[in-house]
């Protein structure tokens, strides 16, 4: 190879599909995987959208906005909530959700896959850990970019990861009495 | 009034505009004020986005997402950038951008209105915070949902927000030598 071919070489050799995660507790975490869905489709690349857990606002823009531009959209949130007081209900849920993300995953018919609120499966012991991270590692196409989303990311899948983002909140205000309002939280 | 008619009012006299900060170091400060956009669209909200900062990458999906999608977009920062080296021609160029943003603001023709990457221009001093939040605190529509993006919001303007979030960088790919993905990071 001439020196342009090494660098080209080495330039593919460093595009990767990312693993990306938005945790912490503050606001932001879906909004900005939105936001690089939104940059994604831009860019005519194939997104996906998966949620994980059940919103309360029921019509968000989020969804109406994504139906308009015909990205793909699953809401496997509706049958469990963390609310739920049947544990083995809500975990036989939980696989199944997961079962449905690992086929959108592994069939490489997408650029960018989200798994909106997915660390909440994890965090409550409805799926293992290390279980997902292995399945994760062996069966994600190289290019595909994921992005999960949720509070408290367990490490294994922070060390996983390529980009990982904490969220914080300054100041919000729900702290000073005034609503959530619609088209911008919700 | 009725106690149906006080709760009305009450809810109606917290509803109001957010003036919304993505401040912080890690990445999803300019990404979740997308999503927001996104969210914003999907509700048939009249959003408009005011880019204070030239890019490195000119071409990205959001610029290409929102001109399909119809929605507004300024570029003010092709003049001038924090490299520049006259500082009264980038000044002026500051104040310049600004002024083009309070009309959009005073306006009343929009619901949500993207000041990307506007808090360099308080932070570098082209812009004085005090005048800025003064102007907004007597100009800005009630109703009107502001998201300012960018570094190091200086105090005086977070004390007038109502949402602040600090995105804060646990693991970032560019680390490990990994190129920044398109479609993704731009």
């Amino acid at each position: 190879m001439n020196e342009e071919q090494q660098q080209t070489a080495r330039r593919e050799k460093r595009k990767k599909g990312l693993v990306i995660i938005n945790t912490g507790t503050g606001k932001g975490k879906t909004t900005a995987a939105l936001g690089t869905l939104l940059r994604a489709w831009g860019r005519g690349m194939r997104p996906c959208v998966i949620q994980f857990l059940k919103h309360e606002a029921g019509g968000w823009g989020e969804v109406r906005a994504a139906h308009e531009l015909g990205i793909e959209w699953h809401k496997m949130g509706d049958g469990f909530t963390w609310q739920s007081r049947d544990m083995d209900e809500t975990a036989a849920k939980a696989t199944h959700a997961w079962e449905v993300a690992r086929d959108k995953i592994a069939s490489g018919a997408y650029d960018l896959i989200i798994l909106d609120e997915f660390t909440y499966l994890l965090k409550f012991g409805w799926l293992d850990t290390d279980e997902v991270v292995d399945w994760l590692r062996e069966n994600k196409p190289p290019m595909l970019h994921l992005i999960i989303t949720g509070r408290d990311a367990p490490p294994a899948l922070v060390d996983f990861a390529d980009l990982v983002t904490d969220m914080h909140k300054i100041k919000h205000p729900f702290d000073e009495g005034v609503r959530a309002q619609s088209g911008i939280e919700f």
